[in-house]
């Protein structure tokens, strides 16, 4: 998150300081629910939401083949940026007020997946956002893995940036009779909304009554 | 997001088709808690999140002068990127799995904002995020409001893409005894954690107990 000021931060670098805290890094990009891919198309910057998955030492993206990002992204470098909203840090002036966050910075070249890994990272981007949701389903047909485009990043030239904590004033500021903290940020989920084209009845399975985020990598990891 | 198929989406564009629809994209960008900015740093792609406020026809960025984010802004395009995500399309196939979401991509060149209409644009950043907090604040001092750096870019070049609604499954699918259906999500709030540095009794305010999202344009909107 842009700040104005000196912040509580931690900053964590893989790359160019040749810190590499997957410790750090992983969780965020497991926990999230979707990244933001940067490409450049024609000179001019673009960047588009899109679902990924961790497996190992790898992001996963996929899309139609079709897709201007996708396209983009097999012959450049990309920038991969998933962003974790803890919290408003509320401070006792304007300029102090911040978020608490999570993010991950990922640079890189994608490859273009093919064969058995292909399928596999097809299964884990559905497995990891709802865990225990692919038993239920039909297998995926080699027609429709065809028909996807997959890309893998290597987790390499990444950095993760974390605020947590309550607000850093400006010292005279704390004498001021105004209330300041953080006010936490969650993600909830449900009440399930049935497929009104179900045909047949089927209970409302525990994996999506129980749904509580997405978890960490399903496989390699 | 990047679906793999035909899903049943509205793609609303501003710009390339001439349509201005600005009604289906302000409430994305007033809904949102933060945007990702992509510009382009030494040939390679950079998407770095940050708060936003949107006043009138104009969306507002802010940070610090050094930021390398907003310095490359200033110089050049950038894509300005906001996304909701609004809920889990559980499809019984693996293919047909989407999310519902609404997004707003902005392109355009940001220029630098000087004078009443700087502090203006920095007030409004604190206001739209958390209504009814700027009155409890002391004023910004001039100096405050020198030491950052505030970019609005036009939205004139603006599409959104909004995905609604249960799964799209291929035809022979719909017979399988699979739960199919929307799993929401949703933003909440709270409870506040006050700053353990607070040298007075301050009850929470209204404004924080109360606080159910991010509001509309805060100004001329």
């Amino acid at each position: 998150m842009t700040t104005t000021q000196t912040d509580r931060t931690t900053v964590k670098r893989i790359g160019e300081r040749g810190h590499y805290d997957r410790a750090v890094i992983d969780p965020i990009i497991d926990e999230a629910l979707l990244c933001h891919v940067g490409t450049i198309e024609h000179g001019i910057p673009m960047v588009i939401p899109t679902l990924h998955a961790r497996i190992g030492d790898h992001l996963i993206l996929h899309g139609s083949p079709a897709s201007r990002m996708l396209r983009s992204a097999k012959k450049a470098e990309i920038c991969v940026t998933i962003t974790l909203v803890d919290g408003f840090v509320l401070a006792r002036s304007a300029l102090h007020h911040s978020m608490n966050y999570r993010s991950v910075v990922i640079l890189g070249q994608p490859e273009t997946m093919t064969g058995p890994d292909k399928a596999a990272a097809l299964d884990a981007l559905v497995e990891r956002l709802v865990p225990g949701r692919l038993p239920h389903l039909r297998a995926m047909t080699d027609e429709e893995v065809r028909a996807t485009s997959v890309l893998r990043l290597p987790i390499t030239e990444a950095s993760a940036k974390v605020r947590t904590g309550p607000p850093v004033d400006d010292e005279e500021d704390y004498e001021l009779p105004i209330w300041a903290g953080v006010l936490p940020i969650q993600t909830t989920y449900g009440p399930p909304i049935t497929d009104p084209a179900m045909r047949s009845e089927v209970a409302v399975p525990e994996h999506v009554l129980g749904y509580r985020g997405p978890t960490g990598p399903s496989a390699g990891g």
